[in-house]
């Protein structure tokens, strides 16, 4: 009937079905090889996911594959990246390790690409070595307020407080030739830094452990911003790429690190926020002192010799068809590509897709369920370069993605630790998800607490609406739902279980982006058993089923109001006496949100009447439920950042202000302050106006 | 029922009560006092037109007012705008009329606001006088080509030819200090230049006739683009204004300009196409002849005392609520200010408007029908001034119009002359624009010929899939629909009543803006008996109801096909010898379309068997509905041309080239020839296939 609602049987079925042993078979599988992006080892997961989105008992109704000529980066394979000591004689002091130990076997696969810094130019760039703590703008100026001169040093920073990229762009702003990226592990270790401490011994990073990475700020291929990156497509001249390291940069292990920072020269010594846990007092340079490893005429070299060049990367989606709104989309997507084996980033997401996609499709099979909605799954391609196949995906089907999707459901890292649900998503994936988290048991005894229960343990907040209640997070740029939420304007969320906080201080999983990301390392360390990926699997595969089978959809707008208002709340307290000095008022803009929460009362009344009704009317449900749909893209406007790739989202946009508010006027407020642009600042302030009415008009009866 | 489909018998009903005599009522009532756009006449407009729409009898289902503080510009009523011939002693040798000669009483009305061009700045510029043709950059390139420095010299132009701003901004650019605008005799009038054979003897322009205008490039608020100009909103400084004369200028009408060009100096005359009828051979200048009127040393001076300012203008808006799809708007509007009486521009098409809104506003009200859609009548404010109103309007409702419009029809004026009609549209609009034409007659005996056999005979083409049919004209920016379909991608069309071509070359219709433009005028020479607004009426309503009430909505996507590959073509024939030796490829922009043509043909098919269904589903017809609704949406794209505010269709943005092809690929392809940025052209060919391809791909199944 066009009026079926979800149905709960089915619901609690689906969840039955999910195993964790199946689980914990596609993650051997999926990371029994390095498959680092357009890889062979990409290119047979290509295969085996295509294989099981086929097949004829659990395969879906149909899966293709997506190609794209992305813009990579690769090291040279003949001529090892290094950082190296140099003596003034011109021979080697020092070198760094060309890549991981081998620990667990896995680490000498010939296929486990050396440490680098993707699209980091070469050369070899050498100078005095300074510690530039973690790279940010503020980090070289204190250097400098030190009377440190950095022009031609060479910058060691740690990871952290910056994006990968601006360690780079920062120092070549102040003169810097060269950086050298490394972990700390006081950051990523709770401290732990010797070989016994770490793996294959605990969880924590082994000193010979780098973190490789994208160090681009953009997301998308890099050559086709806002374009698919297909044959046909233009591609701008790759010297006007920004965002990415104008300098040679090369990450290192706190091994090696370690030799490096703990001989530096320099008094004072760095201040204590800077200090770290390599086991000695930080320096900052320049250069080495002369009572330790390196005489002072020492210099550091960096040396680096990666290449860039276009490769095809596939997509792989596989399709559920609606059976009563076949153009209603619900997306749920993770990427495929790794930098080694990637068993935690990505395979534990890829995991428990391909979990989620055996059940639901074996349900199809058996003719047990069809959903309401279609549900596109998507494998996404070269992700750790930069979100790029997620992201050409959106460009090559920006007007059907933005006309018909419900909803983007990301599940990458599945589990970084199996202490709670996290979920990041915008304000009207919140009820989804809690329902969703009320539902999953956290273990297998009936008495066990609820995802939702266990979750609001570790993190929750107190709303003015609901009370304590876990604490939805909000979507940054960090996997692949962004082209999602910040350039389509798709409601979009992102699920994972992760660590106690009260545990570990780790920035992140600490073998994240290194070779000691294995099967074996997730089995031992992260999840057992695979408990926690079966929880994230019941979990996203509920709202996934939610989303789809739903009469009406289950995304409450008026969790927007309760967001706004908090961002109004921090504009107001923070800007209004500076905005009142230069007739700026911030009344308009609280008229527009109390419209705005009106709306979405009424709207929410209404809702409540159509469920009451016996036999709604599909077109009452489909108008009701197109409002809720396209609520999201109401707060889009493609022209308030021009300067910022793809962040259209008025309200999520990515902002350099620590503040919680409004992006676009909280920098604009920011920059005023500095350079009394308050023209700029009340054109911000019009664009939220303008886009939370016209979410307001979204809300409200549709002919009035 | 959800299912019920246009019923023919109440279009019958509907065209059956259609009343000239009515009509020519409503013009009266509009046109009896000037009413430029928030002058006291504007306002006592909105006032009747609330009226009529909250009429208990003949009304809508409800009517509002929306305001928007607007940056308008006027002349000084206390300082007369003039363009004076100064002697070298300085004494004045000759002065333009203020204003029309009072001919019909009309004229002499107090409100009748004196001929100037709006937003040109004020000034008394003075200089030697040159003929600049009709102020293209070509034109005064010649005349710098005739070895005439331009520095310092006052240029009359005629209009035509280029926009009106476009005469100042390109002299300026040449040294010109000050324009004067007229209109020739041989452009407007059919060469007639004497009193007694123009108006009020005939419908030509009298020599003392002015065209007034909005001199700027750019539609919508200057100070507010894309932002709705409400009180909150940030405005642009000033001097960030642009598209708007930078030098004083004024029109003054042609027995003015006669004084002026049959006095000029200079050899050799002007070329044969630069001559006018004023009734003299044209010289270029600079300078008066000596044995003329005006000694050698006379100047020309531009007297200009304009003013701008911020006023409040008001759209007025009228609905019919939808009653099986509320959420589905077709829209129908017309701008109600005019520059004097307007009786034809615009209130022969707000006369139709109030017609077909009481007609089905009666047939409402007395139960007999309901649209399954909804209809908003829009009365748009401050159009002369450049389409402000609608442009403000789909600024503060974007979201809700873009997701939501079935389609904008608009009428302007109505009548330009009662020989045929003229449509302009974008493709999807031909088939139901046909529709509605075959169903009308041109008068009223039974064996009268249909609008659509009689439009035939005066603008056909040969089209590759029907053979010889009526001509659908492109739209320009030239009237209210321009923020619809360029902004929004919204499925827009213009309809009127236009002249036999073999009868008359007139630029327009010659008291087109003018103290002329009255009732008198049009009841006595544009359409006696308003027989020719009757058709536009019943056409115009027909259309209107179609959309409104079609099951499946009546816009065949298929025509989109021809009209991309008539475009592919052009650039085919044209372009693609050079850009083959660029190594850009036209063919990827084939398959696109022939994607597109396929898909287009493939949903046809679907209809047509959906067509055949008894009893087809609500939802199945919403989808088909919502992929034809929203097909012209895909061909949106915000960041293709970023200098261009407003233009976001690829496929139907205003271009610089003269060829009927794509508009970014032709003018890029221009700009390449010139200075070799081929990498322009192939962004722009990029933005093209991206468009065709997501249109193509919104035809297709929805899920596949
Ligand atoms: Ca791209
Ligand atoms: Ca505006
Ligand atoms: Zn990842
Ligand atoms: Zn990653
Ligand atoms: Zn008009
Ligand atoms: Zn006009």
């Amino acid at each position: 009937s066009l009026s079926r609602d979800l149905d709960p049987a089915l619901l609690e079925d689906f969840m039955n079905q999910v195993e964790a042993a199946r689980i914990g078979q596609n993650l051997k599988d999926l990371s029994s090889k390095p498959h680092m992006a357009t890889t062979k080892g990409d290119e047979e997961l290509v295969q085996l996911i295509l294989k099981a989105w086929r097949d004829p008992q659990t395969g879906l109704d149909s899966a293709t594959e997506g190609q794209y000529e992305v813009f990579l980066s690769f090291p040279d394979p003949e001529k090892p990246n290094s950082v190296a000591v140099v003596m003034e004689n011109g021979s080697q002091a020092f070198i760094s390790q060309e890549t991981e130990k081998n620990l667990t076997a896995d680490q000498a696969d010939r296929d486990v690409v050396k440490p680098y810094a993707a699209y980091a130019p070469p050369g070899n760039p050498k100078g005095k070595l300074v510690y530039a703590n973690q790279g940010k703008m503020s980090d070289y100026e204190y250097l400098v307020q030190q009377g440190i001169d950095l022009n031609g040093t060479i910058a060691i920073t740690r990871y952290g407080g910056a994006g990968r990229a601006d360690k780079a762009i920062n120092g070549a702003k102040f003169g810097v030739v060269g950086v050298v990226v490394y972990t700390d592990p006081g950051d990523i270790n709770d401290g732990k830094a010797s070989a016994t401490e770490t793996y294959p011994y605990s969880w924590y990073l082994p000193p010979s452990g780098v973190e490789r990475g994208s160090y681009n700020s953009h997301f998308g291929d890099l050559l086709t911003p806002y374009y698919p990156a297909k044959g046909f497509t233009y591609r701008i001249p790759e010297d006007q790429i920004t965002g990415i390291p104008p300098i040679p940069t090369q990450p290192i292990g706190f091994e090696d690190a370690k030799t490096l920072i703990c001989n530096l020269a320099g008094n004072p010594v760095a201040e204590a926020a800077w200090q770290g846990a390599l086991g000695c007092v930080y320096h900052l340079g320049p250069g080495f002192r002369q009572d330790g490893l390196f005489s002072n005429a020492s210099e550091v070299q960096v040396n680096v010799h990666n290449y860039r060049r276009i490769n095809t990367s596939s997509n792989v989606m596989g399709l559920i068809r609606g059976s009563v709104e076949p153009d209603r989309y619900v997306l749920y997507g993770n990427h495929r590509d790794s930098w080694v084996h990637g068993a935690i980033d990505p395979s534990s997401g890829t995991a428990v897709m391909l979990e989620i996609s055996r059940v639901l499709g074996k349900m199809v099979k058996e003719g047990k369920w069809h959903p309401r909605r279609s549900i596109i799954f998507g494998s996404w391609g070269a992700e750790e370069f930069g979100l790029i196949g997620s992201t050409e995906y959106t460009e090559e089907f920006y007007s059907k993605l933005q006309q018909r999707s419900v909803a983007y459901i990301n599940v990458d890292i599945a589990v970084f630790a199996n202490a709670t649900l996290r979920a990041q998503g915008t304000p009207p994936a919140q009820s989804v998800i809690f329902a969703a988290a009320q539902q999953v048991k956290t273990a297998a005894a009936d008495s066990s607490p609820s995802v939702y229960e266990n979750w609001k343990q570790h993190f929750s907040r107190n709303s003015s609406v609901y009370g304590i209640i876990p604490s939805l997070g909000s979507l940054g740029a960090g996997s692949d739902y962004a082209s999602f939420i910040h350039y389509l304007g798709i409601t979009s969320m992102d699920i994972a279980y992760t660590y106690d906080r009260s545990k570990t201080s780790a920035r992140i999983y600490p073998a994240y982006h290194t070779a000691f990301d294995t099967f074996h390392y997730a089995e031992k360390f992260i999840d057992p058993g695979f408990t926690s990926h079966q929880t994230v699997a019941r979990t996203a595969g509920n709202v996934l089923m939610r989303l789809a089978d739903a009469l009406i959809l289950p995304l409450n707008v008026s969790d927007y109001g309760e967001t706004l208002q908090q961002m109004y709340s921090v504009a107001r307290e923070v800007f209004q006496a500076d905005l009142m000095h230069h007739n700026i008022s911030l009344d308009p803009l609280w008229a527009a949100i109390d419209r705005f929460q009106a709306a979405a009362a009424g709207l929410n009344q209404r809702i409540a009447n159509l469920r009451e009704e016996a036999n709604p009317s599909p077109l009452d449900v489909r108008m009701v439920n197109d409002q809720l749909m396209l609520l999201e893209r109401a707060f889009l406007n493609p022209r308030a950042f021009p300067e910022k790739y793809y962040y259209s989202h008025v309200i999520m946009a990515s902002r350099s202000s620590s503040l919680a508010t409004f992006p676009g006027l909280a920098d604009a407020y920011d920059n005023a302050k500095e350079d009394g642009q308050w023209g700029e600042v009340h054109k911000q302030l019009t664009i939220v106006i303008q886009a939370i009415e016209n979410a307001a008009s979204i809300l409200e009866p549709v002919a009035e």
